[in-house]
């Protein structure tokens, strides 16, 4: 556990409620098991689980007016990338109120949604961890376990392709970002 | 049939081959038909759609070193795009070869892979017609078929959210312009 941000847990068990903040427990245990694997700090694995949920609040208004205030993308994006907000406003808020600085964990926070061409391990690992814990249990969540230990990078493909796919099934907005990415991992192992 | 132009038929057909250019000509049925119902000048929909395809030459080499002296799109897209640069090729040769100048038709050639965010009514009627036209028999064309006679708009997120499908599917690039027209057509009708 590491000491200077447990102070912390308790705030945001109380906003993200208990159910998320159990789920960041067991992503921040998958981030230290795949730290250990692709010789990653599991300090920073730790931490990048722990708040990369941080800003996922029981109550949505909430998320909407913290991005307003922080000028987290635009208003009109709002409703579309309502699912996206959270990750972004969630490494804001892990820098100004629970004084994270490590740019990799707050990128980690940042692109866990989303994802981008040219993550970092750590990125892709926390990516990862979040969909692959040990409670999910969807369709396609086998071979992303399988993968994830074998190759992030051919995980990230395998992860992001079942992504795209799930988003035009529920006629959901998708992120350039995520485009990005997958593109760049299709060619990336 | 618009004279103008009818003089570089026999050379298109040459340079892709009697089965494509056959779909040239259904496609360019196919578009004047939407045009109609939608109000769009039906010569503009012939010529867009008997040269949406001009420079989708049967010897791809041939392709590939025309986009590099037409300066087409960076090398390193080529391998990825290559279904989308024979779009972006043909609006260039269009005009050059074809004296095409109507914008709205070059366009039309260009975007009539990837769509685009607001694309026109000419360009969602060959986006369109190119893969409903007659011959076309894959699984859920005749979703397709149905709507494109109610909403364009509605026709273009359904072809859109096929198209995605299909991509990850095939563990093929999407163009950025793709997603842009899927994220665009999501709330446009």
């Amino acid at each position: 556990m590491v000491m200077a941000y447990e102070k912390y847990y308790n705030k945001i068990e109380e906003k993200i409620g208990t159910d998320r903040f159990n789920h960041c427990i067991r992503v921040a245990e998958k981030s230290i098991y795949l730290a250990n694997i692709y010789g990653v700090d599991e300090e920073k694995a730790e931490i990048a689980g722990m708040f990369h949920d941080c800003c996922k609040y029981k109550d949505e208004e909430i998320l909407i007016k913290k991005a307003s205030k922080y000028k987290i993308l635009e208003p009109y994006l709002w409703s579309g990338y309502r699912k996206v907000l959270h990750a972004k406003l969630g490494a804001v808020i892990a820098k100004e109120k629970y004084s994270i600085e490590d740019e990799d964990i707050l990128n980690a926070i940042y692109y866990h949604t989303t994802g981008r061409a040219c993550m970092s391990k750590l990125e892709k690992i926390v990516f990862l961890a979040d969909i692959t814990e040990s409670s999910r249990t969807y369709d396609g969540v086998e071979i992303l376990r399988k993968l994830e230990v074998e190759s992030l990078d051919l995980a990230m493909r395998e992860a992001l392709s079942q992504s795209l796919v799930k988003l035009v099934g529920n006629r959901a907005f998708i992120a350039e970002d995520t485009i990005s990415a997958y593109n760049y991992y299709l060619i990336r192992w």
